[in-house]
């Protein structure tokens, strides 16, 4: 599929100079085996500083970097709606690609996107999302084993800030993809999923928006069964006032240290402004704006976790797995770094290098997109919804 | 109702001097406002001992503690499958009830109940439960007085051992009313239905009978919704892995210290034994077997709740509210003591001295018991159940 020699480290473009590539930065930079070798974004700031900090080429659309024939794979981090059209563009020009969750906002985008990667002879990779943590996997593995018997039951929660991070008009409008949904719960399904092993069968769930000021939805609870017999239940408030993260040794989801005497910062940092300046703020935490990056000391996590098994519960921590088997309790570490998210990056190479799928293809994307509708459906209906759309592990 | 004067103590006899008495003892002992008067108890021994320690008539049979005048109320702690004969004889011979929850197995037997306590000028009250726990009252009396908004969301878990305690054999059974759901899960919807204003409207839930030696059900996971809009997420696991203690300050449900140290224990006490041992195992625990009371240093717990408001999210602990406002988060202790469940005795002495009914009616309770059969109907079916016999708060 590709000549170039295993190590030779992949050259990758980039498409979103964001948020979210912003996170990607410590990962891209610790890892010889990627490269990044170009990016396309609207804006000069970014493009500048992209040219300043990694020496790739720059442009100002996606086609142009498309048609760059150094870039072997494109990263795609731009707002969830134009996921879409920016990854088929990049297929249609012969590139692997790695598009930040959520896959899309509809099922019709993801099923164009799908379709298109298997039209293809180029691999599609939805990431990162916390499914990639390592914790996460270390729990699938043992899972998987079989050493600790059959997975029953995962509880996952999550209370967070997410709310009330400043946003862009349409992250607070659910039609368009805004709200905890397609950005967080996305999240906790695809961890779910992941060590559940990815076939969900039927969802029922209720969800809140009950800030007037953010009408977007701000917290669900759902439960999910899955076609190995197990379920799970799965909650979360981006409502910024409990925080979770007591419950995860002090480590925000980022790996980061938290500072409990930040209390109520999120919030407070809004009062007063309104969309434009929010808007305006949100930009002023994206790449080239002079933002500082994350320092995370540990593994990224998505809450709380409990996978119970019929010889142990696993509960999942930054740090590693605490294993509650029978008679003793075990602590299994799961080291952290060099960077975080090495796996996202384990997948990519192994993708362009070796043509290994990993789990999360774009049909696995789609599959958790399709739970996050079915908790909207379901919210909306008062009825469990059947999926049809679950992708296994591969 | 009645011509004893408000001071006197309420003389109350006991029927069934087991595991249940054995955990109100310290709250009987401690408040001046009850005295046993009389016990009614199949063995011999433990007869001999409430003697010993109370002073009280001894009887071994309901009936005659029923015709004795001295007795004005009656604490039914025998098993499930008892509470409904012996609450109506007591009911029928003019006593007041308190009954240990689970009000009946069946909700015909709870109809029942309720029916009689409604023919009889007496009070019907189904206690003690953990709704009765002195943060919950708190909480629920925050939520009641506005200042926090309307409660949207509430979740409340738990991860015990309850499974591998030892048992008599019908308690390993469902239909006698074995398992977690009749025994455990009663207390985490009593709980919830407090914070939420009692009338639930729908059930959809999932649970697990998955250890072959004991075939009853040891955990399981439910969605509720109640009449005001609101929604709880319920989560309980009966497994003895994970223990979810750890997260309520390392105080047990009976408000004890816990020791960490003693991992694995409930289930190295019962390897090797036969049902036969196992149910003598469990004889030793009870009354006039040399079996010591528990040393409650803080309020009683059902494992971690939260209740998300508009304004706030309240974080019950064993110490009281952990109140995670908009702005700032605050703490309100609730003061334990004298004993464990006093709010029990407030609800008995009212109920007696002043014709004031708690929360916790027989009507109260068959509500709970309505969802413990709604939980196992959804999980068979996969399909929701719509609930008919809620209650609210009188
Ligand atoms: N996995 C994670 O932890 C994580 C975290 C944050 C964001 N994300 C994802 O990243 C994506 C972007 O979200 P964000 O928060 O970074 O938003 P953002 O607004 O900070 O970044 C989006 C960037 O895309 C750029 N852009 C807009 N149109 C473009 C175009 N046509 N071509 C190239 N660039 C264009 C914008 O200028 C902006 O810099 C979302 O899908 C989000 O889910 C993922
Ligand atoms: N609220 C709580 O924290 C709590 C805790 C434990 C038990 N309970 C409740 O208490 C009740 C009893 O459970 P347990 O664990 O104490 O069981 P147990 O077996 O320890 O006690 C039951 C007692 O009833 C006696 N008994 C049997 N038939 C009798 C009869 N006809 N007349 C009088 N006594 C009779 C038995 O000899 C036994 O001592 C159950 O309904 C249970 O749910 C409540």
């Amino acid at each position: 599929m590709t000549s170039e020699p295993a190590q030779m480290p992949v050259r990758l473009g980039v498409v979103g100079l964001g948020r979210g590539f912003m996170l990607m930065i410590p990962t891209f930079t610790a890892d010889p085996r990627v490269k990044l070798v170009a990016a396309a974004a609207p804006r000069a700031e970014s493009r500048a500083a992209f040219e300043a900090e990694f020496g790739g080429r720059t442009y100002d659309d996606i086609v142009p970097l498309c048609a760059d024939p150094e870039v072997e794979a494109v990263y795609i981090a731009t707002p969830h709606q134009m996921h879409a059209d920016h990854v088929c563009t990049a297929l249609a020009a012969g590139k692997h690609v790695l598009v930040d969750k959520p896959i899309a906002i509809s099922m019709a985008d993801a099923d164009r996107m799908v379709a298109a990667a298997e039209a293809s002879s180029k691999h599609l990779i939805v990431g990162p999302s916390h499914s990639f943590d390592p914790p996460v996997e270390a729990a699938a593995r043992l899972i998987e084993s079989g050493e600790v018997g059959s997975l029953r039951m995962i509880q996952a929660f999550n209370y967070t800030d997410f709310l009330y991070r400043p946003r862009r008009p349409e992250e607070l409008r659910t039609e368009e993809g805004g709200g905890i949904l397609f950005s967080q719960a996305i999240h906790q399904i695809d961890v779910v999923r992941r060590l559940a092993g990815g076939l969900a069968t039927r969802v029922t769930a209720m969800t809140g928006a009950w800030d007037p000021a953010r009408p977007t939805e701000g917290a669900f609870s759902a439960l999910i069964a899955f076609a190995n017999g197990s379920f799970a239940s799965l909650t979360y408030s981006g409502y910024a006032h409990f925080d979770s993260d007591v419950w995860m040794d002090n480590v925000g989801e980022l790996g980061q240290r938290k500072d409990p005497a930040a209390y109520g910062k999120a919030r407070r940092a809004l009062q007063g402004l309104d969309a434009e300046a929010e808007a305006a703020l949100k930009q002023t935490r994206t790449y080239g704006s002079g933002a500082g990056l994350i320092e995370a000391e540990n593994n990224e996590h998505f809450g709380p976790v409990i996978a119970l098994c019929d010889r142990a519960d696993l509960r999942l921590t930054p740090a590693g797995l605490d294993v509650f088997g029978d008679i003793e309790r075990r602590f299994v570490e799961v080291p952290f770094g060099p960077a975080p998210r090495g796996p996202v990056i384990d997948a990519l190479v192994g993708a362009v290098r070796e043509d290994r799928a990993p789990a999360q293809t774009g049909a696995w994307g789609r599959a958790s997109l399709e739970i996050c509708h079915a908790i909207l459906e379901s919210a909306a209906s008062g009825q469990p919804v059947d999926l049809q759309r679950q992708c296994g592990i591969t």
